[in-house]
Order: C-alpha cells, then structure tokens, then sequence
C-alpha cells in the first residue's frame, strides 16, 4: 500500500502516520520528492483495517498496491483450474462429465426458459447432435418486469434432471435464492449465478457451501477485479469449482443489447486461473450476432461458449431474438470445430 | 407496440403478423411509407406474450410505446404517494413518525455500519440533535471483498432498535437476504434494498411481503425504466410505501466513485408518483463533495437525503473516507434549512 | 512516480530500474514488502520521457503521483481566476462587461443556432430583459448528421454582434475551425469549444493564440483530468482567461440525453482555479428538466449556466425540444436569484 | 417517423399535427390505442425540418423510423466497397497497391510516432518481411498534455513517404487539422481521422475533399449511429473510399485503456457497405493482449487489422507499453494466417 501525501504536507502529519504504521506492527518507506511525500507500507496492510488513512491530515491519497482476492489470484495459484461437471448415477457409471479450463472447447446450449417437457427434451437431443456438452435452461428466471414470465422453478428443474438424463449430458441451472440453491443441487450439475446477482454475496456464500461447479455470470457493471472479488466469496467457501462467464457490460451503445467485453478473456486469462466461457447470445441479445461474436470469443481464448437454442425461437417465453435455431446452432458447431483447432482447442 | 418492417418487406410478411394480430384479438393499423411499413398494434399487449414479432420475416424492430411498469406509474396514478415511516411504541404512542414525499426534506443519517452501541448511540443522539428525522446504520454490508467486515447482523439491528429508541428517531437498515429481512421487520421501522440488490428479484418479492416502507436504491448500471420496474416488483406484492434513492451510476469518471446522476430526481418525479431521495455520501465516496451535492439535490427537487455520518471517521470499519463528522453534518443542516425554503420545502 | 515491481521481481531488474532512473539524474526509494518491492521516483520526471518503465522486466505498473496539468492546476495557482467578458467600444465606453468566476451568478443564454436577424435580436432584448449577461448563439454547427442545418457562419456571427451592441450584452459563440476563430475574433466577446472538439488539440492551440476568453465544454466521454489537460493546452499558449463548462457526460442513461455530472463542480472548483458554468440544456436534452437541473447547479456551486432559449422551440433549426421560452426562462431567473442568494451567489 | 401521444392526449392535439403533416405534403396514418394515439408520417421526413413535433401539444415522443445516413447505408447500397489504398510511380508503376473489404485481411502496421528515419525504415522492413501491406506512423500526434511529444508533422510525413517507396508498402497517416491534410495528400497513400476528431465534421468535410482513401477510427464515446453519419459526412463530399476503424470504447472497465467493442464488426457489416478493420493496439492499451483480440477481431469477420509494432518500444516515445516488437509481430501474423483461412480470408 503507498500513501500519497499532499503537496506540501507538514512533517507532522507525515510523522503521525508512520507512527500508526509502526503502531501496528509495520514498517513505512518515506520517498520525499520535490512536490509531494510517498510513504510506502510494507507488511499486511490487513493490520490496518479501521484505521482510514484517507483521513488522515494532509493526506492525497492510497495506492492499492496488491489485489484483494486471493485464492482466485493467478499469482498465488499459478495453475491452471480445471472445473468438472457431471455426476455418478445411481449404477456408478458417469453421466455427461466434462471438463472446463482444460484443452477442450466446452459447449453450453439450450433455451433461456424451461418451458415445457417437449421443449427442453426435444432441445438437448438437437444439441447434443451438434456436439454440445452441457444443457442450459432457467428455471428461476430474473426478469425485469413483474410481468413476465418467472420460470417453472423446481418443475424445470426436474425437467432439465430428465433432459440431461435422456441424452447424457450434464445441466446448469441459475439460481436466484436459497431455496432455488436446495432445489437444484438435488437436480442439476451446476448452479450458475446470474449477472443481476453478481454481488448479491449472500447467494455466493451459500452457493459456495455446496461444493458444486459454479458459473459466475459477471455483472453488468462489474469490473473485472470486483468481478473476481465476487468469485472470491465462493472459493472462501471452499468451493473451488468455480467457472467465469463473460456476458457483456452495459455501456452507452444500444446497437446490442450489452457490450461484450472480450477483452476480459485474456485480462482474466492474465489476472486468475479460473476458466472462462464467453456468452455471445445474452451479450448482444441479437441472434445474427451471435454466430460471429462466439468465433470470436474462441479466438481471444475462450474455454467455452453459452449459446441460447431454442426449437422456435419466435414463440420463446424469454429471449427468443436471441435463440438460435437447432439448424443455426449446428451451422455455426461445424464452423466452431476448425476454428477451435487452429486455436489450440478440441471441439469433441 | 408499433412494428417498424425493413425496407422492401414483402406483401407475404406484413399479411402474416396482421393475422398473426388478429388471431390474438387485437387490431393492427397500417402506415405504408416510401421506404418502409410500420404496424401499430392496439389493444392489451400482453396478449401477444411468447410470440416474438421480431423473429417473424422482414421485421426490422419493435418499438414499445407504454412502459411495463403501472403501479409504480404517474400516468396511471397521478397524486404523489407520501411513505410514513416510525412505529407505535407498546405504550401506544408514535416514535421517530415521519412523512416522506410531503412538504418536508426527510434527512436520514448515521453510519456506513453499526459498530458499537456507543458509536450508534452517540451518532443518534447527535444527528437528532443537528435535526436528522431517520438512523441509518448497516447490520449486513455487501462488501466488494469477502475479507472486509460484514456487519454485525441481528446484534446491529437491536442496537439501532435502541438507538431509536432513546433518541425518538425512525430507523433504517439494509437487508440482503430473506433471513435479514425477517430480522429487520422485528427491529426497524424501514427496509433498505441496495443497490447491488436491485435487480434480486427474489430479495424485492419477499420485502414487498412485509407491507414495511421500503427504500429502494437505484442499481449501479440501473437505467431508471429498470429501476422503476424493480419497484414495481415491490408493489406487485401489495407494498406501496416505497421510496427511491438515487446513489451514483457507474461511468467512466474516476473523480468521484460513482457519477450522481440528479437529473434522475426531475425523471423520476415526472414519470412515477412515488418519493425520491439522494445519498451524495455514496454517489461521490468523498466527504468534501457531500455537501455541494446535498444541497444540489435539494435544489433539483428530491425528497430527502441519506448522509453518512460516523463519530470518528478515520476509524470507521467502511466508508470512513464518505462520512461526516459530527460538526460537518451539523453545519451542512444549517446550510440546508434556508436553501430547502427557498425550494418550497421545510426542513424541522 | 511510484514503480510497482511484479510479485517474485529479481533483483537484477530491481537494480536495472534503479540505474536507469539514477542515469537520468533521478532518485530512486526502494520500499521492499513481503510481496511486493515498489520504487518510488524523486525528480522531474519528464526526464524520464522516452524510457517506458512498463516495458522494463518484472514491472507490474506506473502509478502517477502529480497531475499532468500545471497552469490550470489549484495546487500551484491557488487564487480564484476571474474571466472577464465584454469588450470596449469605439467611443471607449466598455460594452456587456461581465465576470465570471467571482461572487456572481453569470447567466448565458440564447438560440442553439442563429437563424434570422429577428429571432436573435428578439432574444437578445428577452433575455436581458430577464437578467441575462451574455448571448449565445451558434454560427457554426457541428451536427451528427451532414443533412442537418450547418449555421450561418459569419452571417451568423455578424447578427450576434448586432443584437450584442443593441442590447449591451456580451456575446459568444462557437467556433470549429482555425476559419470559424478568425471570424469570430472580430465579431464576438468569447469564443467556445464545444464538446466534440475538445481533445481537437490543433483548435485548442489556435483558439489560445487569440487571448480572448473561451468558454471550453467538457468532451461526452473526458474525464476530469482530461479536461484539465484541454484547458492546459490553452493557457500554454498564453491565454489564461478560460471558463469550463459541464454539459453533461455519455453514459448508459437514456432517459435525458446525456448524465449531467454536476458533482465536477466541487471536483473541479478543488482541482483548479478556473471558474466553471453548467449547461443543462445540452446535459438533458429535455425542457422540463432544464429548471430544476439549472437550480442544482447553482447550489452546487457553479459560477454560471447557459441556458438555451428560442422565441418559438417549436420551429427551432436545432435543439428546440431543449430551448426555454422567453416566459419559461424569466420564470426561472425569478427563482435563481434567491436560491443565488442562499448559495452566496448575486444574481444581477 | 412515428408521433407518439400521451395518454389522454385531446383530439385537438392529434388534429393540429394531423394538420401540421399534411400542410407539408406528407400523409398520416392513426392508430387510436386503448392508452395512446399513435401517428405514422408516411412520405420524405426532412419537409419537417424546422417543425419540433416533440413541441406540440400532448405529444410523448417521436421515434424515427429510417437512418439519417443514406451513402453508408447498406438498406441502400447492398454491394460491399472495395477501397483501394497505394500510388502510381513516376514511371507508371503502381506501389503498395492493396484493396480493404475484398477476401483478403489487410494488416496496417508501424510506430504510433515517427520519430526518426532509421526508426521507420528499420520497421517498414521488419513488417513488410512478416507480411503487412500497410505502414502506420504518425506525424501529428494528438495527445492528453501538451507538454508530451507532439509528432514531427512534415518532415514525419516525408520519412513516411520513404519508407514507403524503400519497401513497397503503400502507407497511412493521421490528419488532424487542414494543414496537416494539405501536406498528407502530398506524401501519404491513406489519411486517418483519429478517434478524438471523429466528430470534428469540419475535419472531416476537408478530408472529403481530397479523394483520398480515408480511415475513420471510431470516437471513444461514439454510437455506431454516430460513427456511420461521420462518414456520411465524408461521403457526402463525394469521397467514397472510406474505411471504419473500431479501436475501443469507453466503459468503466479500466484494465483495458478501452473497452474493444468487437460487436461492432457484425453490426457496421450489416448496416453499412463499408469495410472495417480492427485496432487491438489503442484499444487494449497493453500489449500482451493484443494478439488474443487480434485473433479474436479476424474471427469476428474484420477486413483487417491495425497493429502497433516499434523496433523497442522501450523508448517509444509514444504508446511504447502496447507496441509489439517485431518478433512478436512476425509471431502473431504467422498465427493469423491459418485462423484468416478458416475465418475465409486470405493473408498473403
């Protein structure tokens, strides 16, 4: 941490900080420059929690100089995080495992909404034709209006159990509440935190504690290192299965609906080893856009993708412009394959 | 819901959505242009809900002419709605009563979080003193880090029980889960949704259940339509003592932690009847803006305000750099009282 | 300039920056923490242009100590700059002479655009008539679309003259080109920059070369520091008699046309000595919000506002959904001059 | 253009516009909504210019329905532009002649500044050998202080021209003022018009004129509505040999100087005819990401790339921290051939 002091800061403010960082055990480096004073504070700078600095007279400011999340902190854990999901069933044998994080692209596919047993069985088998991995589809859905249609809540949950039964693939599901949590452990392979909950850190904590895979949508306001902050709550908890989901940033263009920030790939690449997918249908909410957007997002290196299918986009309960037909989600699977390859990715 | 078709859509297109209107008891009206046909649709939309026009062929867009919200809507329910905060004490007499959205500017103070009962009870009984009408303290933090500390939950909210307690003053806490809320129902006289909790459509369901007046802070990245719509959530289940709090929205300015955003106050009092206040500590996250921003807030026309307030700033355990001291609040108070009758409102 | 040394830095690239900064006449602090070594730089550092420390092995990243801006800087030029408009006529009486930046309310208003001999003589004895100081008129329009009304150009810059010396208030306008900033050195008290030019530094060069006052709008998306630098560019060139002017920032709001930013205020009235005016016609877009926003302007601190007014909005070449009525503008003044009054503000 | 009343809007209202419409030859079509009245104006909208509907009584809103670029607009010109850049010889030979928007990815490459001429030679040869077409340099920096390096203006332009008559290499050049145009046709093959002049429409007007193949960065806060009426502008003087930059925009995410919209890409070739290609360097601001949103922006269908490249960017005296060195360069356009491949594109 470094304090910088204000242009002609007394001696005796500056002597009363360092007095407080020795107080607590720390040491303070002074560089006094020609206009200002820097006090540079080594040790762990957690010893000063309640004590504001900021406040201190003649202060200009603090300098962060190391982040605040750890354990999701590539520093601290140089290698790569491998998340798998899938489950035993009941004869031991294993159902829809994959890896994400690891040399494989990883495919998330399926409707916004679970809407009936047609739909949401009729999706996996079309998806998993194409050679996704994970069927996607909300049973707690966040809408913005009241009006709108909420989900089938456990239901859908119960009908993704049978989809992903059927065709041996693994399932994701958001959650949106405790109860949503208790609900879908029970029934699907991986819980997934919305951006709308990005920071709702009650609902990370008690994702965390059930030890399943977890995809962190990031918010829509989030920056990356509050975004890995929010993961951070989850690890705490013990639960290092965790996968990034890069969704789009709300910013001034309204050509898409959000503004995919592909960059944060190789920031989050950079920055922590967790994997990161990349979801192009919700980021530009336009499904012409999709196919495009999801190259892309294997070319800046992406794990994986989340693309929203629909079997008729045009009677969708939620986000049907954004769905993609079972026939464009094919086209664009046999587009992904070569791409990936060349990209150092297997699409298998 | 007007229907814009791109150029050159074909007879085919446009015969098959009016039908596609017609089937759903509504009517469409035609505007053939030079380069484009627009179709206006009357009657209740919602009967249109699960077909997507946008997918039907040659659509270009749709453009939505009412808004979703209508409970929360000035053009449904013209006369503004004054929210009264306090409680009836077992003796049968009213504390800490007061209206927001009348003639008077409600000032809410205290600190970031409640910390001891000495620094609640003497933030109380200074900001009483000073003539703040409502105690705001946090007993559950959403801190951006899961290291930071998190509130002192049931403990903090009796200790701002008995901080209103002994003062006379309404108070106010923040709730972040279903477990919070049945907490504060039984402690404070007013619930608190944050801004990360904004669009925690599970959290607003279960607060609109309580009946309690409810502040509802205004998302970081909330446009005010998606901000209205979270009320509406709110009412929805029956609560219609909400009041709005606008805080900052995220943008690219660094000077300040977020951007205060006043024009919302003149928007919000146009399109919705439903009070609004502002927290300029929040929104600017530096204590010599507060009050420049207090008083603009007054002067744009809001509510009411949210002032955070601690008796020892450099050792508040959050937002310590945001807080007032004692005597900064009290001078901002009296700097207040003449501006607020210039505005046409009383401050007592 | 502090140096922040990536986590496991090896001393040979410690040392390499050391004799770097040492080989420019420089000193460098060392402060060694558990994690991190950081290097704090003591001199002038623009001796270090042309050596990107980023680029030297093991640097994590360069933390700024000291504004790039000196001449605008308050941390070097204390004292309140006072901008005085007007000028002398050819009988050597003085003609609209005004101050801005001292303890009156300075009120800037007129059309978007001139259009006719009529509409700006019109406004100009309306506006005076309501206590306005200076006269705004555009002569030169940057407009989004090369279809849209362009300006009179000089004929527009000679009609401001003209409603200038019939009614004695100062005059300004906008200028666009090194072109547009000869002819309106002749014709008007104060030139401005608007918006979309503000990072034009060739303009900003040009329009200091004239020492006459200028009124700099804030770029759509600048920072605050950016700002300041654009304001740099031009007291380098000698003219010191700059005004800024908050108009309102690109943000994902779209309920006014832009986010008024009014907290730059008290930021700019603590960074710099240069006075600052507030636009919230341009920041709304909307005339209904124009009132109040105007009204926190001015208890936020504001030296000024321009305010845009046209004899019939209805028929305006540009921006009529924002411009007051003459009726609408003297209603306002009437409600400025005592909340002016309560702001230690005159308005006369 | 569709008029939107308000609720409970009187027949008068809807009657004076009724009237308004057809007094100027157009037609309007109503459709009477259970809670609105909606108008349709059916007929050549610019017969309103100097009509501000938005200002008749009990209207809502108007929503336009068509572009306001036509030149750009693919509505209207379906067949993609082909922009040819390189020169005749004096002896009737042709010079670094490439064409941007065909099947092949052209790559810009260079130093953000020319600085010396063994800098650009050194580097016209190092990225000629790795394959780009086109060598960037700036002349004419514009940059946030004015006391950093402001560029070598003519003489820059003259090394500009050598280098690329030493390696074949047709070349580009940043314009910003009309000097700086008049001495660039002389010596460049492409003129630039940077992001921070994107809406300098007198710049851009010069521009036109010249005939000159023009590329157009994308301003930081610009929509892409916005960015296709500035080249409007350009086209509308007759020049149609326009190339778009998409270089980032900015959001408030800071671990990337902007944020890259690469949505952009799909979105500009649906709307407009013109090509796009893609700047990682400005856009990132570091230059480890570069060749990841590189990848990604070839991916996303740009018809070319603009990379940063310096012999050290050490001691570049601009931009140094997101130049590549060559190797990094030679390594990234060996990784983009195979990827343009599959991508459609050829890199030769």
């Amino acid at each position: 941490m470094i304090i910088v002091m204000k242009p002609g800061a007394r001696e005796a403010s500056v002597k009363k900080i360092e007095a407080l960082i020795e107080s607590k055990g720390l040491t303070a480096h002074l560089s006094r420059g020609a206009e200002v004073t820097i006090i540079g504070v080594v040790g762990d700078k957690t010893r000063l929690a309640g004590a504001n600095i900021e406040d201190y007279d003649d202060v200009d400011r603090i300098v962060p100089v190391t982040e605040s999340y750890k354990l999701v902190n590539r520093k601290f854990h140089p290698d790569n995080t491998i998340v798998t999901v899938g489950h035993k069933k009941a004869d031991g044998s294993s159902s829809g495992v994959v890896q994400i994080g690891g040399d494989s692209l990883v495919v998330m596919s399926g409707p916004c909404a679970v809407e009936t047993e047609d739909q949401i069985i009729e999706t996996a088998r079309a998806i998993k034709k194409s050679g996704a991995h994970i069927l996607r589809g909300g049973a707690y859905k966040p809408r913005t209006s009241p009006y709108s249609f909420q989900g089938l809540e456990v239901d859908g949950l119960k009908l993704m159990q049978e989809a992903g039964e059927e065709t041996g693939l693994a399932t994701i599901c958001e959650v949106t509440s405790t109860e949503a949590i208790e609900a879908a452990v029970r029934y699907v392979d991986m819980l997934q935190i919305g951006a709308r909950n990005m920071q709702n850190f009650y609902l990370l904590k008690e994702a965390g504690k059930t030890g399943k895979p977890i995809l962190l949508k990031r918010g829509m306001a989030a920056t990356i290192d509050e975004w890995l902050n929010a993961a951070e709550y989850i690890l705490a908890e013990g639960d290092s299965q965790v996968v990034l989901c890069e969704r789009g940033i709300r910013t001034f263009e309204t050509a898409t609906r959000n503004t995919l920030d592909l960059s944060a790939v190789p920031v989050i690449k950079e920055k922590s080893h967790l994997p990161i997918i990349v979801d192009p249908s919700h980021a530009t909410g336009v499904r012409r856009y999709v196919a495009p957007m999801a190259r892309a997002a294997v070319a800046a290196g992406a794990d994986g993708l989340m693309i929203e299918t629909h079997p008729n986009p045009a009677t969708a309960l939620s986000d049907g412009p954004q769905s993609l037909t079972f026939a464009q989600f094919d086209a664009l699977m046999k587009e992904l394959a070569p791409l990936a390859a060349v990209c150092g990715k297997k699409l298998d």
